[in-house]
């Protein structure tokens, strides 16, 4: 690996692209339910008669061991695998998140894959591609600006202005938005209070969008979002407000999926980008619906570790989408298991640290731990785990082989991918051992019941997802706990945000972290997307931007080609 | 015209639209230059060799007289005019303003013009289209963003935080964001500062986006805007920023037009939608060019009367893009001529005023003196204007005899059209006049040189354009027009914000008032557009919702189909 390697950007716009329609046709979606939009990405129509039927296509879910801050390649893991598939003759589908647009401004650069195991044409990809998250936030904020109106009118609903919870969104990385007064000026001019923008990814919005399973589904998702509580203590809704109708016109093409490619052509759906710590991570279920149609085999991706992304993917998405997974792809990198021995400590933006880089199968042993509790966790779902080894060129062979041992030690499938340096063929061996996973019988178990009290949910999710003896409520949290069972909202599920860097509430803590408690600040209620969910720390829902962020560096070059994006 | 005459939204929805490749295709716009989104809607790359030059096409502007608060029908005329010269079997193309989103879920209903004259899918028209209300917008807070958090990171720039006069847009109707306190919260939450949203439309981004004459065009004007001063009083640029090169990435597809089509299939290229009180209110340059480039009469709109957007129109727009106007149709209609009589005041949401349906030719020839002026401001630019009258069922016909008359004693061109209720057959005699008008030679002449100082211009379309005695300048306005012009920004031209309800700056002055002075009350700077503004009065730049605004009627019927939108 001595020649200098290109830039995913340069890789990205060096690529042949398929017309979508080929890739289309090739995966057998009809051409009456295909909208172009550009050469190179089509929307398409929701089928009213499609949906949670079992087709006999295997679904693979794809999440990983607990990451560094850099992330181990989760997408890249899944491009690769899909690629592998079609490589192997197999008729494989991804279907993964819309990146988030403001972040492609700060620092993130957009999550494409990597190498060539990319989906394009990135740029669209990390830009608007169909709208979808513009009409996130038109949706969003139509719902805020009818709800300021109502209070300007006389706030006939008689609601508690301290109890709105409904901020407003923006698709930007905007610190001065997160804290705002609004209201100020004239009195005509709305009614003055304290409120906030977050970015357009943590809307409840965008998980309705991920979780709808039709056009029905989310606007009934819609109007029963809560948006705050009458004097007398009583749930409003987007429905008491009368918006749910505006906002579900609003999304009308938005709930449609987006078909793209890989750079070999695989077909990709790109749907729906909840954020993956106060929300679920997922993309959306209509794609999977779709995917399911029309693949043999549908690769989907859950956010962060297999705590995180794959605990709401099984419990929320699944429960809801009525799909069961075959298997569980666990990515693990020996850069994730070495942090997991918790002798390095990675910083963003920094160097690796020093000696990280050398050959010690010792360091990434050490880190095993982690490795284990992920399969357990995904085996608790009742789920074929196999191990995915994403090979960086700075990795030792001893070092795969430790993680080889520790897979065949679980008794589970294991394969190195090099997917990012080679595309599918460098992933055929994954994909191989995903089809052998996907054979294996299972049963899709949840972690609680529906009829299990709120408490009782987030306690067995804290102890036996990620192994904590237990929960510690705040007093307002166990409160809020009461107060939404009590306004008849016990039966939803629960999702959790706590870090993703450590399975447990300390992202200091590598491994697999016992005798802790998951200490829980705060609960609130997504009563449109359909869950409650408790917050363990401060989760920023609304990202700024860094000294010189990446906005200086993006624009065009001589050629009219998009530069500075990764 | 007895029968129950179908709404817009029922006629939309029951027409029978053609393929966009089809439409397209007759247009002899070639296939590698087209980009579907969806089966109706297409954006067009744009050639960078086009633009600008003569082709021997006609180009013709649609404006009015001083119309009512109900509007005279301009939208609807320009469509009945581009299918009543496709029905006389000329190869016409439509230019027209996107509408904003936002006032779609208030209380106006779109501007897709109207029966059997509309632009189509309405329901693409008024809500997202392709996206570029939402990249603006995009764009514009992008900006805002790095402008916050240049502040937050020490100001480098050491920009007057008092003098910044660049806000943040939504495409909503949101009283409640007019009036803002952004960067309350932590430390890491940005400056505290009072600023505010206005609506997409009324971004200076939009008007760039209807202004630039090519992407780098587009690029340099980003670059241009001008976001405040430095302590020192010295402009601070978006380049200064580093902002121009991301906001351009973001608006590289929303500089393409997009292509729609009308009820009869007639190609209509509908491109940005800048505010028409305190920006240019005309669809974009770039939309113009293509389509004389495909077509033989290209029929664009310029918003309000004559004396506002067709002044802008000639003295801006075609100075900016050097394309000639060929004709400009008035538009007139029974009721606003009544109106100008001064005998009845219209009240939007109220019935027409009593007696003012009765026939009354008197009344009409009382309001003659507007016509006659518009005619004279149209003539002033060198332009042939042709009298449209649209006809409404409860005109009578000595009523539009007044009008023929009154324009025959002005030697301009004069035609009835029913294109609302018959569609391009009822508007071919006003195709015969555009087209009569187009051969009457012409030679553009502009109200102003770029040489006048900033104040001469202003007096100068007040007295010449406007009909006014002279000019009155707050101190503050003198203070600023010295500013800009010390600062060298002396010649760009200028638009003036007074009211469209009257030539005068006083809405209750009907017909053509004189004996009247222009108050300028401030004026800002739109650096990147390339013009000053003169703030005549108060003008709201952010719409609010009513008390029970369209929003609430809208949503989805039950075979699916968009209800509440008109």
């Amino acid at each position: 690996m001595n020649l200098p390697f290109p830039s995913d950007l340069e890789i990205a716009q060096d690529a042949k692209l398929e017309p979508i329609a080929a890739v289309a046709a090739r995966a057998g979606i009809p051409e009456e339910r295909l909208e172009p939009y550009g050469k190179h990405v089509a929307k398409i129509e929701l089928d009213a008669t499609s949906g949670g039927t079992a087709t006999g296509s295997k679904y693979v879910v794809v999440t990983a061991v607990t990451p560094t801050p850099l992330g181990e390649g989760k997408t890249a893991t899944s491009v690769s695998l899909a690629q592998g598939m079609a490589a192997r003759g197999r008729n494989a589908m991804l279907a993964l998140r819309q990146p988030s647009m403001g972040p492609t401004f700060g620092i993130k650069g957009g999550t494409a894959g990597g190498g060539y195991s990319q989906v394009v044409p990135m740029e669209k990809l990390n830009l608007h591609l169909t709208g979808d998250f513009h009409a996130v936030t038109a949706a969003h904020n139509m719902l805020a600006a009818i709800l300021d109106n109502h209070l300007h009118f006389g706030n006939e609903l008689d609601i508690d202005e301290r109890s709105i919870t409904w901020r407003r969104v923006l698709d930007v990385n905007d610190r001065s938005l997160r804290d705002i007064v609004v209201g100020l000026g004239e009195r005509t001019d709305g009614v003055t209070r304290q409120t906030g923008f977050d970015i357009t990814s943590a809307s409840e919005v965008m998980v309705i969008l991920s979780l709808a399973t039709s056009l029905n589904d989310l606007h009934e998702r819609l109007a029963r979002i809560v948006v705050g509580l009458t004097r007398s203590g009583e749930p409003v809704t987007a429905r008491d407000l009368k918006a749910d109708g505006a906002m579900s016109v609003i999304l009308a093409d938005a709930i449609k999926p987006n078909l793209m490619q890989t750079l070999e052509h695989t077909p990709a759906l790109i749907h729906a980008g909840p954020f993956g710590n106060i929300a679920t991570g997922n993309s959306s279920v209509v794609a999977d619906y779709v995917g399911l149609e029309h693949a043999d085999y549908v690769i989907t991706e859950a956010g962060f570790g297999a705590d995180m992304g794959a605990e709401r993917f099984f419990n929320v998405k699944c429960r809801t989408s009525g799909l069961r997974p075959d298997a569980a792809v666990l990515v693990v990198t020996v850069r994730a298991l070495k942090s997991h021995s918790g002798r390095y400590r990675i910083v963003p933006g920094q160097p690796l640290p020093e000696g990280m880089l050398s050959e010690s199968p010792e360091d990434v042993q050490a880190g095993a731990a982690n490795l284990r509790k992920h399969i357990d966790i995904v085996r608790s779902f009742g789920v074929s785990p196999v191990v995915a080894i994403n090979a960086f060129p700075t990795d030792h062979e001893s070092e795969h082989e430790a993680i080889r041992t520790i897979a065949a030690e679980e008794g589970v499938e294991v394969a190195v991918h090099r997917g990012v340096s080679q595309g599918g063929a460098g992933a055929t061996d994954l994909a191989d051992a995903v089809v052998r996973a996907c054979d294996e019988p299972g049963r899709l178990t949840f972690t609680y019941g529906l009829n299990d009290p709120l408490t009782t949910k987030i306690e067995k999710v804290a102890t036996e997802v990620y192994g904590a003896d237990g929960v510690d409520l705040s007093p307002a949290a166990a409160q809020q706990l009461e107060r939404y069972e009590r306004l008849g909202f016990g039966r939803l599920p629960v999702v959790i945000a706590k870090t993703h860097l450590s399975l447990s509430s300390d992202p200091g803590l590598k491994g697999a972290p016992t005798g802790w408690r998951l200490p829980v600040r705060e609960v609130r209620l997504a009563a449109g997307a359909g869950y409650v969910y408790a917050l363990c720390g401060t989760i920023r829902t609304m990202p700024g931007l860094s000294r010189h962020p990446a906005a200086e560096r993006i624009g065009f070059d001589e050629s009219g080609n998009i530069q500075g994006l990764f």
